[in-house]
C-alpha cells in the first residue's frame, strides 16, 4: 500500500495483511515448518518429530495492562514478550504466533509500528506470525504462541522437592517502578527513569535460559504477577513451602536509587510485570547453573529454598517479613 | 465454589478455573494427547505422528459480531463454532482450544453459562480446552483451535481448476435473517423466527463434511463473510472466476417465508455469518458427493462452476445478476 494512505483507517482484512507484511522477509520468517501462513481459513504447520508442543496465550488491555498512549511498537514488542516468557518458564523453544487485535480506529501508521515492535522480537527468536484476526473495539491484544520441547521434557511448576534451592533471573521490581515512572508519578533522573520504563515496556523474555533450565531445574514459573504470588503458585504445585530471603533479592541500582531500599524490596517481592523466571534447583548444581547464567546472559540469584509445608515465608535479618499485600509503589497507576 | 457465590464477581484466575471445570469430566475431556492443560504457564500437547496441524483464531466483539444481551451459553457455543467452521474448511479434525475472555464484571452465573454452551459443542467434537486468559474489558471472546490433517492433506482455497463444480452446504442466508429477527426488526411467526435465530446464534460447523471433503474437493472455504465475498476469495486463491447460478441457491423455507424470494436470494448471496462450506469438486464426483452428504448429514447443492478468469459472476434466468453490495436485510442491526 502507498505510504500516502498511512493515516487512513484500514479495513479489518487490510490490518492483518499489513501485519503479515511486517516481518519484511514475510511473516513466516523463513520457517520451513510453516506450510501455509496467513491468508487461508487457517494456518498449516508441521510439528517436529519427537517433540511436545507448548501453547500459551495472553491478553493485554489498554488501561489495565498498559497505560493509554503506550507506543504501538512497544505494545507489539511486549504482547509477544509476555508470551515468550510463559514459554520460557516451560522450557520451550518458541515457533508460531497468532495475534488477535481489537482496534477502535486502525490506521496504517499504528499497525506498521505495532508490527515493527512485534517482529523485532519475533525475528530475534525465530517466531513466525501464522494467523490473526482484527476487529473493532477498545484496544486489546491477544497473542498465542506455540513452542517445542523434546517429548515429556516440559518444565512445569510441579516437580520441585524439599531442599531444592530457589533462584530468580535478572532484577525483579524494575517493571513496577517503571510503570509508575511512565505515568509520571515521581520525578527521577532521566537515565534511571529510562531504564525502569524500558524494563516495563520491553521486558526481556528469558527464552534461552528456559531452554537451558530443562536440563537442571525441577520446576519453574515466570513471575509476571509478582515474585511472592508466583512463588506461592510454584510451591503449591510442588506441594511445598517457599522460604524467601529478602536480603538476597537481586535489585537494580536504578530501582534502589529511584525508590529507596525498603520500597525497592516491596517492588521486587510484589511488583509484578517482571517476566523473570523463578525456578527450583536441586542442591549441588551451582557450577552448572553458573555456566547457564553466562550462556543465557543474565544473572541468576539464589533467593531461597523449598521446604515441607505450604505457602511462602519471607525473612529479613532472621525475622519474619510480611510484604505489603498488593503493594503498589505508585498507587492508582495500575 | 459454593453456588451461593454465583452472583459475586470472580477474580480473573477464578474465571479460567471455573471455565476449566465447565466440561464436567474436566476441560481436557479425556484426550490422551493433552499432557498438561490449564493451570501452569502453558499447556503441553502431543501432536499425532504423520499429521500437520491446522490453527485458526477468531474474535467476537459485543455490538459488532453479536448483539448486546446475547445469552452467555449461545456466545460460548458460537465462539467455538466459528472456529470449528474454519477448521472444517481446511479439512481438519479439531483437537485443542484456548479461550481469551474480556469481561467487564465477570459473575459466576455468566461464566457457567458460557462454559455450558462452549462445552456442549466441544464435547460433540472431542475438543479439549487447554488454556485461556481472562481480563477486564468490554465483552470480547477470542478462541483459537488447533486440529489435525494427515501430512500435506490440508484443504485450502487454492487448488481448484477451471471446470470444477462449486457446491455449498446447508442453506445460506438464514443467519443474516436470524440476526435481524433477533434484534426485533420484523414481526415473524415464532417457529420461523426461532429457526432463523438459532441459525445465527448456534451455527452448525460442518466438521464431518470438511474431513470427508479432503478426499474429493480441490478447494474449500467457509462462507462466514457471505457467499459472494468468500467465493471471490476461493476463486482468487485458485486463479479462476466463480460463476454462480442464483436460481440454484439452496434456501430454507423459513428464510423465503420470512423475507420473500428476492430478499432471500440477497441474504443467501451476501448475508454472512452462515458458517457453511463452499467447495470445488472436479466433474464426475456426484455419486461420491451424495454419499458424503448422507454421511455428514447436510445437504450439498451445486451452485456454479469455476472458469478461467477472475472475480464472481452471478446469473439469474440467463442474465447477469448483481447482488446488492453489503446487502443487509435489516439495516442498522449489524
Amino acid at each position: 500500500m502507498a505510504s500516502a494512505d498511512a493515516s487512513h483507517p484500514l479495513s479489518e482484512a487490510a490490518v492483518i495483511e499489513r501485519l503479515a507484511l511486517g516481518a519484511g522477509a514475510g511473516a513466516a520468517g523463513g520457517r520451513a515448518d510453516v506450510q501455509l501462513g496467513i491468508g487461508d481459513d487457517g494456518a498449516v504447520l508441521e510439528p517436529p518429530p519427537g517433540c511436545d508442543l507448548v501453547t500459551v496465550v495472553d491478553t493485554l488491555v489498554e488501561g489495565v495492562h498498559f497505560p493509554a498512549g503506550t507506543q504501538a511498537d512497544d505494545l507489539g514488542f511486549k504482547s509477544l514478550a509476555v508470551n515468550l516468557s510463559d514459554l520460557a518458564a516451560m522450557g520451550a523453544e518458541p515457533a508460531w504466533a497468532t495475534v488477535a487485535l481489537c482496534l477502535m480506529a486502525p490506521d496504517a501508521d499504528w499497525v506498521d509500528a505495532f508490527a515493527r515492535g512485534f517482529f523485532e522480537l519475533a525475528l530475534e527468536h525465530n517466531v513466525a506470525l501464522v494467523g490473526g484476526d482484527t476487529v473493532r473495539g477498545l484496544l486489546t491484544v491477544t497473542v498465542q504462541v506455540t513452542g517445542f520441547v523434546p517429548s515429556r521434557k516440559a518444565l512445569t511448576r510441579a516437580g520441585a522437592r524439599a531442599g531444592d534451592d530457589l533462584y530468580v533471573s535478572g532484577t525483579p521490581g524494575d517493571a513496577a517502578a517503571g510503570l509508575g515512572t511512565l505515568t509520571g508519578k515521581p520525578a527521577l533522573p532521566a537515565s534511571i527513569a529510562g531504564h525502569l520504563v524500558q524494563r516495563f515496556l520491553r521486558p526481556t523474555p528469558r527464552v534461552q535460559l528456559g531452554v537451558a533450565l530443562r536440563a537442571v531445574a525441577s520446576a519453574a514459573i515466570d513471575i509476571s504477577d509478582g515474585l511472592v504470588v508466583d512463588a506461592a503458585r510454584l510451591a503449591a504445585a510442588s506441594g511445598l513451602r517457599a522460604d524467601l530471603s529478602v536480603e538476597s533479592l537481586p535489585m537494580s541500582d536504578a530501582l534502589v536509587d529511584a525508590v529507596g531500599l525498603d520500597d525497592a524490596r516491596q517492588c521486587a517481592l510484589s511488583g509484578g510485570d517482571d517476566y523473570e523466571l523463578l525456578f527450583a534447583i536441586p542442591p549441588g548444581q551451582a557450577a552448572q547453573l553458573a555456566a547457564i547464567a553466562r550462556q543465557a546472559g543474565c544473572a541468576l540469584t539464589r533467593i531461597g529454598r523449598l521446604e515441607a509445608g505450604e505457602g511462602v515465608q519471607c525473612r529479613l535479618g532472621g525475622q519474619p517479613f510480611v510484604p505489603r499485600a498488593g503493594f503498589d509503589h505508585f498507587p492508582g497507576t495500575g
